[in-house]
């Protein structure tokens, strides 16, 4: 038995601990919903297990399977493409309202869909974003607590280490995993705890600081963001509109808030692929005029980039301005890991889509109207891609226009 | 590679084809669901591929996995076991109402819940058969294109094996299926439409006698069933109420019909244990008078036997009876399957619980005080029990009170 699958087990408990107790926190008598991977079996099996020995009601489990989604786009008829079960929307939301937690663990094929029409791909995303708007609000206002994980699958970890064998690769990236997430320390929740500490002071002279702009500029980046008034920086954990503390993400390095959604002008170049819907976009860039992007390119994905800023209005403008130092642990392992959820907490990134609206103040209060009043983006899309690196220099501008160094060479320099 | 693994994949083939195209002969734009245990994912995938190849417009998956079924009942609330999320009812009963297909995969491990406590079971069964009654209602009545198959799993191969190595008790059960569903014959589909022929002999015999009556002897067994005016033998195949004709069970050996609620007397005894609901029922016998159970006995199992007969007043009497030679390719294979797709048509059995309104004429337009009235029992069970055997002889009773031997020694003897 090797080191590794001697550790496995422990290693997965406390992940799957991790991810019920600090990710969702899960309370006593509440569902958790887990959407995951049959490929994730064992992990789910895990974590329904914590779940219900915290305290969890039920755990139900939203099975999902990429080979599915594949045959369908290679045989189904384009007719598939334009419905939705309404039923299953419905349950989501139902399953909200009755304030259950929701737990995505997100593992997919990177090029899953590369040999696919992309317009069918659009399609059938704006389909199922239609459909599951409301629950989408729910999310994005924190209405329900809710987290996302991710585990090894085959396609996922061949495409992060070509060149090893099947069970080399799984076992590697469950390493990477296991680190960056703090698992393979002697106490990951009290470790979680330390760094959410750590992101906290960020966000707090953030806040202090009520920035009217930020501005980037780093090779091919020559970005101003203004950020509304009354906007809210967070960061690592939040309370759910419930009153619970949950880490919506982990891992996370980020602090974030809204852009104003009229207020962006000039260039921004990416600087890691973006693994979208089973396709990747790479070596792209986009050019903003008063928000909204009126011209854009990329070496590859192009069509995909296109069709994704076409979904609907709001897809052209930005919904999320997040800070990350390039020394952040995901960007130390060197990989590209091609799952936004790791590759966007180890750089900078913006997003490109709806706006979370507890993001500003009294934000979760207000209607799409006010919000949008307000410099808060809406969209059936929310996509967040990776421009920050070893080169980025962001500045902050005050009020009265004075600007204060937030970041140079990728670092924090508060 | 071994012969089987030579032969495997082409057999795969071949029965996902079966089932699409055989069992619930999928038509042009249908939508097919398949209920099927995540453990059977490759069988998914063929059949998905091979329904969109047969015009299939949508295949939509329910995966279910029986490690969280016992992880529910070990760690889960008693509140868990009286809720059901009435949204997937609708769903079930939505995709009904829309003419889809319904597959299910069936592969269940006959000891999953034998430690649970059986009021528990009873409890989450009974909710659950209350939540989906409407859809249960158009399975039963045909008003949908339905069948059942079964794939190997780990823990049903075991308890069928339990002997030899975990791969080759999957290779032996697979090799089971394969060759009582026709899958290792050269052209399953055409052997099928020849053993739905001999079928067809047998239901055109006994639709024609018109029979008042069945009495059964064997081992344990006196009983007498009545038949209610107008029923209907059904075997092999039959037409949905759209029209097209369907196979629900592969395999099937059964002719099957209607008997009348109120008019079973005598008791029998079961050749076969039982397995129901993640639990075996074995060595029981059950005492009827005028339709109802007044009495019953088990070795194993006496306590889930109990709980299923107090479901509600329709689970103390027969929804079907059924007539199988003893000499099936099933009952040939030597081996208890302790799965009732199999078990069932491997013996003459009889179900208690509700019936299948197609088993009388015009039955399917009848409301439910309709169906009664003529004889035909209602419950939110359906559950059959084998007592068949070799030594089982069985009359048929003419209205004029003649009587004629249908089975002696366990065989045809028409």
């Amino acid at each position: 038995m090797s080191e590794f699958e001697n550790t496995f087990e422990t290693n997965l408990q406390k992940y799957a601990e991790l991810a019920v107790k600090v990710g969702v926190n899960i309370q006593q008598g509440q569902t958790l919903v887990i959407n995951a991977p049959i490929e994730a079996s064992d992990f789910v099996h895990k974590v329904t297990k914590t779940a219900y020995q915290a305290g969890a009601k039920n755990v139900h489990v939203e099975w999902n399977d990429e080979t599915l989604t594949l045959l369908k786009f290679q045989h189904a008829p384009d007719e598939a493409f334009t419905a939705f079960p309404t039923w299953k929307a419905k349950g989501f939301e139902e399953m909200a309202e009755d304030d259950a937690a929701f737990l995505t663990i997100h593992a997919s094929n990177p090029d899953l869909l590369k040999e696919v029409d992309p317009k069918k791909v659009a399609t059938a995303n704006k389909t199922r974003a239609k459909a599951m708007y409301t629950f989408s609000t729910y999310i994005k206002s924190s209405k329900v607590s809710w987290s996302i994980v991710s585990v090894p699958t085959k396609d996922w970890a061949k495409k992060i280490f070509p060149d090893v064998s099947e069970k080399a690769r799984i076992e590697k990236l469950w390493q990477s995993i296991f680190s960056i997430t703090r698992v393979d320390q002697d106490d990951p929740v009290h470790a979680w705890h330390q760094h959410l500490e750590t992101l906290k002071s960020k966000v707090e002279y953030m806040n202090d600081k009520k920035f009217a702009k930020l501005h980037y500029s780093g090779p091919g980046t020559d970005l101003s963001i203004e950020l509304p008034q009354g906007h809210v920086w967070l960061g690592g954990g939040e309370k759910s509109q419930n009153g619970v503390f949950t880490v919506p993400n982990m891992p996370t390095e980020e602090i974030f808030t809204m852009p104003h959604k009229d207020g962006v002008n000039g260039t921004v170049k990416s600087t890691k692929p973006l693994n979208y819907s089973g396709n990747l976009i790479d070596e792209f860039q986009l050019t903003f005029k008063d928000g909204k992007v009126v011209d854009f390119d990329a070496e590859q994905g192009y069509n995909i980039l296109k069709d994704l800023l076409d979904t609907d209005e709001g897809a052209r403008r930005l919904g999320e301005v997040a800070l990350v130092p390039h020394s952040s642990p995901i960007s130390q392992s060197g990989l590209i890991f091609y799952n936004t959820l790791y590759d966007e907490n180890a750089s900078s990134h913006l997003a490109l889509g709806a706006t979370y609206p507890n993001c500003i103040e009294g934000g979760t209060k207000m209607d799409k109207e006010d919000l949008a009043q307000k410099g808060g983006n809406d969209s059936l899309i929310h996509v967040d891609f990776m421009m920050g690196s070893a080169e980025m220099n962001v500045d902050g501008e005050t009020l009265d226009g004075q600007r204060i160094a937030l970041m140079r060479n990728g670092e924090w320099v508060i």
